[in-house]
């Protein structure tokens, strides 16, 4: 192989992290910086470099193959970051194309979740598989399908988009302007509105009660840890929702596995042992008892990065 | 190029049609046989063997590159037909191996909409497009999902089920045992059986009041030619809950295009106008006026045949 090593970074609304990882998916080197107070898209990518920068040199910048991005709203086929709600600059942001001309070296750029199901399949619980799916739980529902051994971009790179399938007809609002998408349940922000409208309603004993209006998805988690019994059917319901969701998404890819990541998936069992019940109940039977339910194989502070790395490779 | 021809067949549940087609999609000579009526499937195969050689000695065997099957519940990875519960034959059948064997050329076989799909995109509407989806709008509802140029087969060949997509939770008891399948609605099926629905709690003034217990989605299409407004918003409602799951689909995979064939569908305008505007209305809005809604461009009669055909030069 002519190069030995990859530059990856995950652009985050409040942090971006950064590192080189070699070509078995271990990290050389690391760090993170602030993706907000900088006076410009212009300044921040400056301040990456100077922060990139001494750790390629490290490693000699020949033997570095690219730079993969990880971002929201990041589209592969344009290099372009595409109107992100939660980053700090508006409109659309040519950032691939930035810090190649930074860095001096080829970029790629994809959104979070789709640069996690690539880091999956170099480094993670995906290695071999041609055909799955990624799904990541943290404030919403990000999603990466697999086919054929090629990440499902669509003709306009915005595909993957799990998170805004409709789980529940006129249900809750999105902040995508519709009703009833599947991240509005299924997700740590779905969690803690599911435990708010529980709360208003039922009359469970629950000592989520005292946090009524600040509840976090983390207070869920430990609830349901400590045996609260309203905290485990939180996770009970909401595995049914996305069991319902993913046996849709399962009768159109059929994946060989679903790996996920994120906070909610943190919980683990709490999480995956419902929805296998829930979605092998709801699979077409051909389906059935097919398809794996996978945790991420990827440590949690590095995945990102990982997941940003491996795009370069491709 | 070395080959000028391949073959196609069409195994139906009633009839098999079979054709010889060059590279530019002309079909050089056909014929149809019925499916049923043979002592074993190495009847079946051996009489098709008689009927198809004669068409290969005209052009050449030596001129032809192989042998496409679209069949029900035909696996594309296995080569065999697998519990088709349409079929004079039961169990799993080796199909692509057995004509082959008779033929004494290269066999692939796969099912009729994943068929249609290799068919358009080889000689018809999908010329050129990565990225589209094929849906089929017959008794039941069978589709086609090409992302990256290649056929989504899933990691066992059986993917591409959007007839069993869940469209209305607990809803029409579908032929597969589960509740509220897609094809339950949209396909001739679906739109008879809201018909019948229909004209058992409404009173609306219809000709098709005379026909009910005998109804097809034929007479449905002709009462709606001719104005009658409840046959009319039969195709709006059937075009509503295609829209609403296409809706997700195009969030999964942002296609450029969703092409559609069979008896449903012939019908144009009167389904796929008020599938245009509830899609509009259903897309996240990264996706609004960005996915064509086009009819199939290969003949009826000859389509399926095409398909076929075209599988065999992939």
């Amino acid at each position: 192989m002519k190069y030995q090593y990859t530059v990856g970074i995950d652009l985050g609304g409040t942090n971006t992290a950064f590192g080189i990882a070699d070509a078995s998916g271990k990290i050389v080197s690391k760090g993170t910086m602030p993706t907000t107070g900088h006076e410009s898209v212009a300044a921040y990518v400056l301040a990456l470099n100077d922060r990139i920068a001494p750790l390629m040199e490290q490693v000699g910048k020949g033997n570095i193959a690219g730079v993969g991005i990880g971002a929201p709203n990041g589209n592969y086929f344009t290099g372009k970051i595409e109107f992100a709600p939660n980053l700090p600059w508006s409109g659309v942001i040519p950032l691939a194309q930035m810090v190649s001309d930074a860095l001096g070296l080829k970029a790629w750029l994809t959104n979070d979740a789709k640069a996690a199901a690539i880091g999956e399949m170099t480094y993670g619980a995906a290695r071999g598989m041609n055909d799955f799916v990624m799904v990541t739980l943290g404030t919403g529902l990000g999603s990466g399908i697999v086919s054929n051994g090629k990440m499902i971009y669509g003709h306009d790179g915005l595909a993957g988009e799990l998170g805004h399938i409709i789980a529940e007809r006129n249900g809750r609002k999105c902040n995508c302007g519709r009703k009833g998408c599947l991240e509005r349940y299924a997700s740590a922000t779905g969690i803690v509105l599911t435990a708010e409208e529980w709360l208003a309603e039922r009359k469970d004993a629950t000592t989520l009660q005292d946090a009524n209006g600040k509840l976090t998805a983390r207070m869920i988690q430990e609830a349901a840890f400590a045996g609260d019994t309203f905290a485990i059917a939180l996770y009970d319901y909401t595995a049914r929702i996305l069991g319902q969701s993913l046996a849709d998404v399962v009768a159109l890819t059929s994946p060989e596995a679903i790996i996920f990541f994120g906070g909610l998936a943190n919980a683990g069992p709490l999480l995956l042992e419902p929805l296998q019940k829930y979605l092998e109940y709801d699979l077409l039977s051909i389906y059935q008892r097919k398809v794996k339910l996978l945790l991420s194989q990827l440590a949690d502070a590095d995945a990102a990065i990982l997941g940003a790395c491996a795009m370069a490779w491709e």
